[in-house]
C-alpha cells in the first residue's frame, strides 16, 4: 500500500558548483534539521539515512567554453551516481537533497543505471535543458536535462570528467510541470522534441488536478515505468520559498506544490526524488529560510504518504470508557 | 430573497478554556469593533446583538484524565446552548462569536434542541472529533463534535458538568471543509463513520466551487435540513489569518473561505453560525490582527447576503439629470 | 501571428485629477523605468513611446454638484482621445499608461473614434460606472464607463469640458472581469443594462481559463470587433500590487492577472491596451513599489506576446559542437 511502509534511502549531496551562490549545499542538513526523519518515521517509512556525499575539488577547473566549473559537477555527479544505484541496490526509493540541480544528473543517471527505463517528472520554473553551448550563464544547474536526453545527444560536446555520462531519459519519458522562465534555446529545444510541459500557464488552465492526471495518462501510457521525480524548490512561488538560488514570480502554491507530491506517492511508482535548490543563505529572513526548508519537508512527506486528510495505523483502535 | 432583510442575534461568547492560550475571549468584541454589525445593517440585515455572555468559573476544576477544564467548558456550554436556544426562539438565525471552538458544543446543541435536526458544515484546519479518551493534548476545542455525534456516544466517557450534553447529530449530517491536520484518531474515526469530508486535497483537486455543490447536495439529498456552519479562523490560511492558536499551513484562500460563505447563504437554510479562535493577542504585527479580525467580519456579512459581485436594494431608482 | 511583431505604440498620461491621490502621475515613467521597452523589443515587438503627454490646469475648476475638476479631466481625456487616434492611424497598438482610470474616458473614445465599434474588456476591482449624480465620491475616475455607455446616454448630465465626449460602446459588447466593490447604483445599472461581469465570485467559480474563453465567446458571437482591455492595476490582489490608490482585498492573484493578458493577446484582437492606477507613492516599502510596477510590466509584456512556456526567435537555430 503506497501509504505504509515505504523504505526510503536518504543521500545528502552538499553541493554548489553547478551555480554561483554559496549556501545551497546547507541544504541537505538544513532539511535534516527541520525534521524530514523524524517525519518519515512518525508516519511509518523505513528510513536508512546514508548520510553526506563528500566531493572532491578538482585542480585547475577553468570553465569550458562558458561552462563553468565542469570537472567538479562531472565527478560529483558521478560519485552521486554510485550512491544513487547503491540505494537502489538496498531496495529502497532514493531520496537526494540538493544542493543545486546540476545533482539531477548523477542522481537520475544513477536511478537509470540501477532500474532501467525511467519516467521523470521535472518540477521547476525552470526546464535546466540549456546545452554548454546555449548556457547563457555557464551554470551546469541549468543544463541538466540536456546531458540525459538521448535525443540531444548530438549537441553535447565532449567535456572532461563527463564521459560516464550516457543519456538515460526519452524525450517522451519526460514531463515538466511549473515552467516560467526559459530561454530562447530551451523553448526552442522543448518544442523540437515535443517534451510535455505543462508551464504555469497550463497548470492555470487546467487546474494541479488535472494536470496530475494528465501527467500520469501520458507517462503511463504504454508502461508503469519506475517515476523519478526532480523537484526544484523554486517551482514552489518566491512567497512561500524565497530561500533559493533564482526565485521567479508566479510559481506553484504550497498547497499545489503538495498535491504534485501527494499525486506521485498515490501512483506507487516512485522509485526516486530530488529535492534541490534549498539554498539557507538566500532570503532576506529566518522566517524565509524557515518557510522554505519546512515547505520541502512538507513536500518529501507528501512523496512518502502523508496526506492531508491524515493517516493512521492500519492496527488502530478506537478507546472506549 | 436570501440576500434581503436577514434577521441576526448575535451571541457574544468570550471563552477560551477549551485551549491553552489567553486572547481568544477576545475575539467577540474585536470582531463587533471592526464593523460587524454596522455592515449587517448596511445590507439590509435586522441585528439584534445579545451581548456577551458571562462565564463562571468553577472551582477545583482539575483535569479529568487528560481533558483540561472540563468543568468551565462545561458550565459554558450549557448557558451558550440557552442562550442559542432564546436566539432561535426570537427567529433569528443565530451568530455566535466566539472564542474557542469547544464553543461548538453548546451552540450546536442549543441550536438542535431548538429547530431539530440539523446539518453541519464544520469549516477548519482541524476536524475537532477527538474522544477525551484519545485527546493528544487534553484541550476540548479539539474534541467538540466527539460529544455531538451520535455514533460516538458509546465512546465518550462520563465527565462533570457534561451531563446535560446530548449527542443532537448524525454522523450523515456532517461536512468538512478545509481539513490538513488530524491526529489518526481522528482520521480513523472519520473514516470509520463514513463522514464526508473535503481536506485541502480536495479543495485542490475539485475547487472550492464544486465542494461546496457536492456539500449541499450531500446535505441536502433527502432533506432539507436548517444548515450549522461552524466556521474556525484557522481554515483560512494564516498568511491571512494570521491571529489564531493553532495556525496550519496551506489554508483557504481569503476567496475560498468567502465562497463558502457565500454560497452557504445562497442555500437559504443557514440557521445557525459560528466564527470561533480569532485570537487578537495572537499574530506578530497589528496588521496580522486586523487581517485576521476583518477578514472573520468578511466572512460573516457574506453568511448574510453580501455578494462580491454587488448588491443593491430592491426599491432603487437611477436618477437622472 | 500573435507572438510576433506586434506594433505597439506608447502614450504616458501622467494625470491624476480623476481621483484625489497625488502620485499616480507617477506611474507611466515608473513603469518605463522598470523595463517595459527593453522587454517589449526583447520579445520581438516593434515599439514606438509617444511620450508623456502633457495636460493643462483649468482655472476655477470647481466642483460640479458632486463632481471633482470637472474641466481638468474632460480637456486631459480630450487631449488623450486625439494621442490615442493618432497611434491608431500610424497602424500600432495603443497602449495607455495612466495615471488614474478616469483616463479610459479619452484612451476608449480615442480608440473607437479611429477604429469603429469596441469589444471593451474592463479588469478591475471596481466598476467605474456610477454616474456624475450617483458618484459618492465625487471622483471621475470612479464613473468613466458612464460617459462611455450608450445606455447611460440620458442619465449623464452636461459638464464643462465633456461636450466632445460622445458615448461609444454598447453595453453588450463590455465584460468586466475582477469586480468585488461596488457601489449599489453601480450594481443596479450592471443588472438593468444586462453587462456580462465576472465578480470574484464567478473567477472563483469558474476558474480564470474559463472565464476568458466565456469572455471571448461573448464578445465576439457575432463579429470579431477589436478589443480595448482597460487593466485597472487594483484588479490584482493587493498583497501583489498594493501601490494603488484604491487597494480591495481578494483580487487576482498574478498568475490569474497574467492569463487574462496571455488569453486576450492569444486572440489577435487586442488593439488598444489601458494600464492604470499604479501610483509609486502608495504602498508602504519599496517592496511593494516594486512589485505593484514589475507586475504592471509583466501583464503589459504578457499582452504583447509574451508566454510563461517560453518563447524563440522563428528562425532559431540549435549549435552542435
Ligand atoms: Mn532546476
Ligand atoms: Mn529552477
Ligand atoms: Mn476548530
Ligand atoms: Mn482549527
Ligand atoms: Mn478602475
Ligand atoms: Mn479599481
Amino acid at each position: 500500500h503506497p501509504q505504509q511502509q515505504r523504505s526510503v534511502g536518504i543521500i545528502g549531496a552538499p553541493f554548489s558548483k553547478g551555480q554561483p551562490r554559496r549556501g545551497v549545499d546547507r541544504g541537505p542538513d538544513a532539511i535534516r534539521a527541520a525534521g524530514l526523519l523524524h517525519g518519515l518515521h512518525e508516519q511509518g517509512c523505513a528510513v536508512k539515512d546514508y548520510g553526506n556525499l563528500t566531493f572532491e575539488e578538482p585542480p585547475d577547473d577553468e570553465p569550458v567554453g562558458r561552462v563553468k566549473h565542469v570537472r567538479a559537477v562531472g565527478s560529483a555527479n558521478q560519485r552521486l551516481s554510485e550512491a544513487v544505484q547503491a540505494v537502489k541496490l538496498d531496495g529502497r526509493v532514493s531520496l537526494m537533497l540538493g544542493g543545486d540541480h546540476s545533482l539531477a544528473i548523477g542522481s537520475i543517471h544513477g536511478h537509470a543505471a540501477a532500474v532501467g527505463q525511467l519516467a521523470v517528472v521535472w518540477v521547476d520554473a525552470h526546464a535546466d535543458v540549456n546545452t554548454p553551448l546555449t548556457t547563457p550563464t555557464g551554470n551546469i544547474h541549468g543544463q541538466s536535462m540536456s546531458f540525459l536526453l538521448h535525443e540531444l545527444h548530438s549537441k553535447i560536446p565532449i567535456l572532461p570528467n563527463f564521459s560516464w555520462v550516457k543519456p538515460c531519459v526519452s524525450a517522451k519519458d519526460l514531463v515538466y510541470i511549473g515552467l516560467r522562465d526559459l530561454d530562447p534555446a530551451e523553448h526552442y529545444t522543448l518544442k523540437l522534441l515535443g517534451v510535455k510541459l505543462f508551464s504555469m500557464t497550463e497548470v492555470d488552465r487546467l487546474g494541479v488536478a488535472r494536470v496530475m492526471e494528465e501527467t500520469c495518462d501520458y507517462l503511463c501510457a504504454k508502461a508503469k515505468k519506475p517515476i523519478h521525480l526532480s523537484y526544484d524548490i523554486d517551482a514552489i512561488d518566491p512567497a512561500v520559498t524565497p530561500a533559493t538560488g533564482t526565485p521567479a514570480v508566479g510559481g506553484l502554491s504550497y498547497r499545489e506544490g503538495l498535491y504534485i507530491a501527494e499525486h506521485l506517492c498515490q501512483t506507487g511508482l516512485l522509485s526516486g526524488v530530488d529535492l534541490v535548490e534549498v539554498n539557507p543563505l538566500r532570503g532576506r529572513t529566518k522566517d524565509d529560510v524557515r518557510s522554505t526548508v519546512s515547505t520541502a519537508v512538507d513536500l518529501l512527506l507528501a512523496c512518502f504518504g502523508r496526506l492531508r486528510e491524515g493517516n493512521h495505523p492500519p492496527d488502530y483502535v478506537l478507546p472506549e470508557p
